[in-house]
This record gives C-alpha cells, sequence and structure tokens, in this order.
C-alpha cells in the first residue's frame, strides 16, 4: 500500500497541485460544465413548452416533489442578504413567502425573507415564461410557505421599504413550492414584529387600529412560529454571541471548558428547590448550579474552569425573571492573594461582554429596539471604572431615599430596583457592583469576612437594577465547611465527595454564575426573561 | 455630570493618554514602588529576626493563617512552566508537594507541582535563613500538601528526569502551608500516573514490582485527587479544546449556538430510555438528545444550529462506551440539494477537530500516550477524501470476512470492531462513515431514499470501529412524519408541539450529534468511556 502521507495535499503544496488534484478539478470542470449545458437545456425547453401553451403552474412551476435528496445538480443559491451586489445578476434562492399580493391579475408583489433579511420579489405575467394561471397560483400562496425563486436581480428606482435589502428587487421566472402550510397559522409575522406594549394604539381619527397585538402566552405556544421574526432572529443570534464572548475571554484568561454532572446521588445546596429522578431503583436529583464540581475541579488542580450548561430550579416562582431551567455561565479559579481578584476579572468578563455586544451586534441591538424600545444600556468606561458598593453602602442609599433601616436586612425585587434607580440617577449606570454581603444571606460554602465574621466575601453584579451575577471566595477548609455546613443545617456526611475533596488539599478560590438569558433580557431591555429563552421553561410550562 | 463619553479613554486614544489616564499610570507606579518598599522591608525584618536566632518554623514559615483575603501585597506569583527562562531570579509561587524526601538532616528534596507541570526544589540548612527545624518541618510536609514556595530559580547540572522543568531547580528561602491533607491519600500520584495495565510487570529478577497498579473503580471513587495526574490535566485540556474546535469550525460555517430545554412535557423519542422527574404537581423527562429542539429551531428558520450539552440515556449498559449522562455535540441544518451537504460538512467538522487535535495538543497526546499507549489515530487526507461506505459495502466485507450473512441485519457491537480492523487493514484509517443505513434500523424522524423505501438517508461516522456520530436528513413533511410515527407505534398527538412545527412550513434539512467522550477517548485510545468524563455517571455511579 502507498504511504499514505505521499498522497496529502498539504504535505505536497509547495510543489504545486498534484496530478490527482488536476484530475480533480478537471473533472470538477466537466460537471459544472454539464450542469450549466443541462440548465440550458431545460430554459430551451421551457421556451418550447411556453410556445405549445403548456400550464406552467403544474409542469415547471408548483409543488416539487417531496425532498428527499433525489438529485443534485449542485446550482448555486444565494442569499438574500447578499442581492445589493448582484445587480443584473439571475439567481436561484430558497425563501419564506412573508407576504403574497396580488395586483389586478397579471402581477403579484412577494415578500421574501430568509432569517432577519427581506427582500421584494414580482410576478409578472410574460408570453414566453409566465403564465397567468402561475400568476393566479403565486397569488394564492399561503404566508409562510417555503419557496425556491429564481429571477433577474434589478435595481430599484426608489427604495423597498417593506424590505431589508431595499436598493434591489427579485423578477421571478420561476417559484417552487418546498414546503406549504397545513393549517392556519397562530398569528401573521407582521402581527408577531410589532411592538410588545400594553397600550391601546389609534389613528388619526381616534379609532383603534386594526392589528392585533399577540401576547406572549399565544407566541410562546406557538414558539416556532414567533421566533421567526426579525427580533427573534437577532435575539438568538446575540444569545449565541454572548457565549463566545464569554468563552473567548476566559480562554484567553487561562480557563479551561468542564462539563459536570447533572444527575447528582444527593439533594444538595439547598434540598427545598431540587428536582427529584427517577434513576434505575433508586433516585437521583438535578443539579442546582455546577457549584460543588467546579469546586472539585479546583481540589483537582484544574486552577481556572468555566462552564455553560443547564442549572434546574424547583422553585415554583412564576416571576418575569425566574425560569426552572436556565443557562448558567460558571466559572471557578484559584485565589492568589484576595477574592477581589476573582471580583475583578469577574467585571472584566462582564465589559467584554457589554463591549462586545454594542461592537458586534449594532445592527441586530438596532432591530430589537424598534419591537422593544429601550434606552441604551449603560456602563462606567475609563480609569474610574465599575461602580463597586458594598452591602452597607447600598443600604445607606436606600435609607436616604427612604425606605425603612428596619425592612433592609435582606434587598428584596422591589428595593433591587429602586436601587438601579438611584444608582443611575446618581453615577449615570446600568452596570455595577455590591460587594461584602452578610454571612447570614449567602450559601453555606461562603468564605467569611476575616475581621467581620457577620460579613463575607461575597458580590452580586447587578444590571438595571436587576442580579445577574453571584458570587464569592468559597470555603477551602473542611473543617471550617464542616461548621458552616451544620449551621445551615445540612449534614455534611450527606455531602461527602464534595467535603471529602478539600481533606485532599484545596487552594484558596473563588468564582461566579451568571444567568445567560437574565443578561440577554437586561441588556435589550426584553422585559420577560422568557423572551430570552428559545423554549422556555417555568412551573406551567414544559412545550413546546 | 459630565459626558462620560468624554472620559472614555477608547474614544480618545487617537490623541494619546488622557490625563486622567496619567494620572492613573502615575498612581499605579507609585502604588508598585510602595509595595516594592514593603517587600524589600519584609525581607530586611527577615534577616534582623535571623540574626536574633527566631524559630522560623513557627513565625515565618509553617502554615499560614486560614486564607480569608486578610491582605492584597500584590506580590507576582509565576508559574512553574515559566521557571526554565528565571535562572537567577527570585521567584514566588504557589504549588502542590507532590513528594518531599529527606536527605540527611540538613537537605529536602521537594518535587512541586502545578497543573502538568513539576519542578524540582530543594530546602538546605543554612545559618541567616533556614533553620534545621525548618529542614524537619518541610521533610515532614505530607503529599498533596499546597505550599506558597520563595526560592531562587538556578541552573541544574544534569536535567532533572523526575521533574517536567529539567533545567532548572528552586533554591528555597521561604515554605508556608497553604492547605495540608486531613486524612490519607487514597493513593499517591506517582501511582496513580503508571501505566494502567492487566499485564504483571516484573523486574529484571523476575520479582513483580512493588508498586500498585489504581483500579479504575478507586480512580473514580477519589476523582479529585485522581484528576491530579499529568495524564488527566491533558486529557482535560484536550477535552475543552474539542469543544472549541467543534464551535471554531461551525461558526465559520454560519452556524449559531442554541440552547435547548432538557425538561421536557412529554418521554419523546423512545420511551423506555428516558428519565422521569418530579415537576412540581406532575411529571417531567429529561432529554435523550436535543433532537426535537434542534429540528424546531430549523422550522423556526434558524438555518444552521448548534448545541453542546447534556445528554440523558435511562438505559441500564455497563459496557465501557456507555454513560447515563453524556456531552452531546449537536448540530442542524437545512438542505438545499442533498442531504450529502450535511454528511460532507460533519465530515469537514471531524476533520477539522482532528487536525486542530493534532497540531494543538502535541505534547497532551505524548503525555497521555505515556500511560495509555497507543497507535497515533489515523485518517485519510488529501483528494481521495474521507472513506465512505455503504451500510450494504460493510455488510459485504463482514460477510466476505466469514460472518454469516443471516446474522447481518444490524451490526452489532462485535462486528462494528471487526469491521474496524478490516477497514484499518485495507484503507489504513482509523475514521470512516458508513451511509444509506436500513429504514428499520433509524429512528421515525428519519427520511426514507427516494428509490428505495427500505433504506434511508441516513449515516454513522467511526472511529477506530466504535461509532462517535448518528444523523440523517430528517423528515421535514408533518403526513409523512404521522405515518412513519405510527408505523413505529409512537402517536403524533403525543408529540402534538413538534409535529405542529413541520405544519408551519419546513425546510428539508439534516444533522448529527456526537458524543464528546467517546470522540475523546477514541482519538487517544483510553479504553473507558468513564475516563474521557470528569464526574461520570452510569447506572451504578452517581457520585462523586
Amino acid at each position: 500500500m502507498a504511504d499514505p502521507e505521499a498522497q496529502n495535499p498539504v504535505a505536497e503544496e509547495p510543489a504545486g497541485p498534484s496530478k490527482s488534484e488536476l484530475k480533480k478539478r478537471q473533472k470538477a470542470l466537466e460537471k459544472e460544465k454539464q450542469v450549466a449545458e443541462k440548465a440550458a437545456k431545460q430554459q430551451e425547453l421551457a421556451a418550447q413548452r411556453a410556445a405549445a401553451d403548456v400550464d406552467y403552474a403544474t409542469e415547471f412551476y408548483g409543488p416539487l416533489p417531496l425532498h428527499q435528496s433525489q438529485t443534485r445538480p449542485r446550482l448555486p443559491r444565494i442569499e438574500i442578504s447578499s442581492l445589493s451586489a448582484r445587480d443584473g445578476e439571475t439567481v436561484l434562492f430558497r425563501a419564506r413567502v412573508q407576504t403574497s399580493r396580488a395586483q389586478g391579475s397579471k402581477m403579484v408583489f412577494l415578500n421574501l425573507r430568509q432569517r432577519a433579511d427581506s427582500v421584494q420579489a414580482l410576478v409578472v405575467v410574460s408570453p414566453e415564461t409566465i403564465s397567468k394561471q402561475m400568476v393566479k397560483w403565486t397569488a394564492a400562496l399561503a404566508d409562510e410557505s417555503i419557496v425556491l425563486v429564481q429571477g433577474l436581480v434589478k435595481k430599484t428606482p426608489e427604495p423597498i421599504k417593506s424590505a431589508s435589502v431595499q436598493d434591489v428587487e427579485v423578477h421571478v421566472s420561476q417559484v417552487h413550492l418546498i414546503s406549504g402550510i397545513d393549517g392556519r397559522l397562530p398569528f401573521s409575522l407582521d402581527d408577531a414584529s410589532r411592538p410588545d406594549t400594553d397600550e391601546v394604539v389609534t389613528d388619526a381619527d381616534g379609532k383603534a387600529q386594526q392589528f392585533s397585538r399577540v401576547l406572549l402566552e399565544t407566541r410562546l405556544n406557538n414558539r416556532v412560529v414567533d421566533l421567526r421574526t426579525q427580533t427573534n432572529q437577532a435575539v438568538f443570534k446575540m444569545q449565541s454571541g454572548i457565549g463566545d464572548l464569554f468563552r473567548q475571554f476566559l480562554s484567553s484568561q487561562g480557563f479551561i471548558e468542564i462539563h459536570s454532572p447533572k444527575l447528582q446521588g444527593a439533594a444538595t445546596e439547598s434540598g427545598a428547590s431540587v428536582f427529584k429522578v427517577s434513576y434505575f431503583k433508586g433516585n437521583a436529583f438535578l443539579a442546582q448550579s455546577p457549584q460543588l464540581a467546579k469546586q472539585m475541579a479546583i481540589a483537582a488542580d484544574f486552577e481556572r474552569v468555566y462552564e455553560i450548561g443547564p442549572v434546574f430550579r424547583a422553585e415554583d416562582s412564576n416571576t418575569h425573571r425566574h425560569l426552572t431551567e436556565f443557562l448558567g455561565l460558571d466559572l471557578e479559579m484559584t485565589i492568589e492573594e484576595h477574592y477581589h481578584e476573582v471580583m475583578e476579572l469577574l467585571d472584566g468578563l462582564l465589559l467584554s461582554i457589554f463591549r462586545g455586544l454594542r461592537e458586534k451586534y449594532h445592527n441586530e441591538i438596532g432591530l430589537i429596539g424598534k419591537q422593544f424600545p429601550a434606552d441604551e444600556f449603560k456602563w462606567r468606561e475609563g480609569p474610574e471604572g465599575t461602580l463597586k458598593l458594598t452591602f452597607r453602602n447600598a443600604i445607606d442609599m436606600l435609607v436616604e431615599d427612604g425606605v425603612p433601616r428596619e425592612t433592609l436586612d435582606d434587598i428584596n425585587t422591589e428595593n433591587e430596583k429602586r436601587l438601579g434607580r438611584l444608582v443611575k440617577a446618581k453615577y449615570d449606570t446600568d452596570y455595577y457592583i455590591i460587594d461584602k454581603f452578610p454571612m447570614e444571606l449567602r450559601p453555606f460554602y461562603t468564605m467569611p469576612d476575616p475581621e467581620d465574621p457577620t460579613l463575607s466575601n461575597s458580590y452580586d453584579f447587578f444590571m438595571r437594577g436587576e442580579e445577574i451575577l453571584s458570587g464569592a471566595q468559597r470555603i477551602h477548609d473542611p473543617a471550617l465547611l464542616a461548621e458552616k455546613m451544620r449551621a445551615k443545617g445540612v449534614d455534611p456526611e450527606s455531602m461527602k465527595p464534595y467535603v471529602d475533596a478539600f481533606r485532599m488539599g484545596c487552594a484558596p478560590h473563588g468564582g461566579g454564575g451568571i444567568g445567560l438569558e437574565r443578561v440577554l433580557m437586561l441588556f435589550l431591555k426584553l422585559n420577560n426573561i422568557r423572551r430570552a429563552s428559545m423554549f422556555p421553561r417555568d412551573p406551567k410550562r414544559l412545550d413546546p
């Protein structure tokens, strides 16, 4: 057998293409030629049939057979977003029919959509290519059908305001149906794209306008259609972007990604809000966070780890900001001298996400803003850096604003938002950190402050007055850990593998967990966390 | 309040540093100076105390107070991997004591470790800095203790073979204990690092050697210690790398990342192997794959999506390659003409992962190979490309090798491995694709072949004779989908939100799911999938 390395074109590159590579290219050229000839023949045939007055709606147009990968002609298909640069070209592409509007019996306007891009297309009766039946058939295409379209790209005299590509339109020569609609759409994409507001919208005459507002509940029940709006295409592109920015920053700081099990042997952290799973002949529990595993990864010397994964909370809270399953962006790292190393790294991480979103997703932010109007999310740049308050500072600000001090053992949701407004007014920022929470408000694994044992080395991060990150230095000493567990009513024996990890030596460490959907919701002011989750889960929703 | 933009150093950059920036830098310089002065003072104090014959073991050495972030002197700490370039420097770093070996009463050799790096350090009695007590204390340090070490880096006359940094060693001036060991180590790191073999190893005299092999079960029961070996540090660095390579390739191909819920309302796909969850007053089920959600994302026009997330299988299989929870690398994309577009993209993805691993993790592969010797993983590069067999071809190869055709309705695990050996012998590759599986072997959502309805547009990918990826074109037509569901005994009404997604129009599409741990196990020949999972879960293991 020949040495496989000898056939490796990468290894051969400096010496130019190999014989077999040349042969391959020749073959590809021949194939291309054949395809072009075939296409020309088809067009010729089409012209002949046109002359013979054949019914195009059933012959050359209309529904294609069910796509089972019957053929592979390798005809290039383009993206709508590229059309502006293709004036004068004949193009082929697959798209949704957002709307189809007949103009008399000889012309149809189509609004064709791909993801967040759309273009106007015209189907006009023409003696040689387009019959009256064809126009009729096209006019009757259901909204949200998927079609394969061939046509000529032409500059438009005036910008097409109803489409995202405004300077060209497509003069259609063929339309085929790839996938139709079976039943009635729950709502039109146009309706679903209108601002989601409770205000009654009236026209100039004072009459309520004739568009229906699509309720969130209706959207979520029909999420697959709802997700097709430009807004939602942009929202989930940005969700993906936050993950990328999170990983990029941490990777540059020496972190590796870990994957910890969601199935756990014991109901840990806080037994009350844990989902129970039937596990063969026994039970398991769903992890409320990767907390234990990521700390164990530190005890196992991985030094800096992050995880992106689902987090399960069996809390019966039907609020705008709680889900029973959400995406946790978690990290844990060793501390050299002080837990502020962790807090500062987390701050750098958040800033890098905010900057990345503003730079890379400028268009998406604009699009989403049309449906969800919001003041641009603000943070502090420059030498002063992110605003850092202590818990005590925060309480004082609230007391100064009139909240009775005796109600402020903890800061509830309402006061959190109030604090957000106070901070915004005083410091002009939507993003800040509160440090040094009282020990009694934090979980058992939180490291106490070295000077005041009622305080802890812990922090929360906020966006627009809502918590998006919670973190702390953790207890790495097994004796102190066991003591704090008992104080909170947790039996150290019930979490033996976790406590044992620290018995085998563990460096000082800290970390934090970010709620992905919260960051997305609050950056864009989507007002409900369900809008930031593709298929949200809450106590009442397990479908779709 | 001043315009915050005016204080933004990014906006100001072209005009050089602002006044506030300069002030900040001055401050930083001053702080640095103060820190340096403080450090010098401390050293001076140390010298004075030395002159006064103070007991260092309790005063300047020995255990530090519990690290609660008491101070932040900002003394730079270095990584062991950087030591070769620091000959002559006094350095400070945190490390594990892998071993501590006294040489008489005046000298101790330490092997100090960080992740996969290690260095030799010496503690030698010296009248001015190191007392006899100190040497004694250091010699008694338990293996796996964590210490803070200060010392002078010096070139060694001969390479230190027991350390990864071989050209320098550290002459210690201070050792502090950061975290000790509470109890007995389950095994030594040296033992855990030996080849995991069943062979009896004998020395030159024919006696069995005196090292103990650490059983996999023991390792997994004490995973936090086991994960500290160089081998495991490298394995999980590579696991993280596979995720990176997966995302990088797909991102370059226009994919976005999605997150689908693991909690589902119905026991879908195949009811037999689904975990049931108590969900408030009802039940939920853990997703066996993101299959349904990612197809719905296609029906929602996201065009190309991927997901990295846990996958749950309630199968009572205690084999070397099954876990009840594993990491799925899943993708789904629209098809323009033929499902081979998907198969070819998946092939490109796998090749890009293999190439990335070989290029970026050369050292790690070498390290792991010492404990798990393996032939280098081989794939075909060059114009011939990846080997693609049809299911029929594969059966023929097995029959030709002597397997009775009548036993080959499906290819079982044993025959899969046999086929792997046949392919390796004939084609010299550890990686290949089998296409066109019989319809009856695939799930209900698989698209049938357009010509032979007993076949399907589906494929599996293999590494070293084991399946690592399964995928197919999916049925996007709701009527055909319902028909195939009924044929497999699934009531379409039981999965209404899924079937409804296709009623609202869906493009032809296909995809696949890769098992992350399998790719890692087979690339490195780790022989058991538990070694490729940080905290593995199987029917008998939920801890740690």
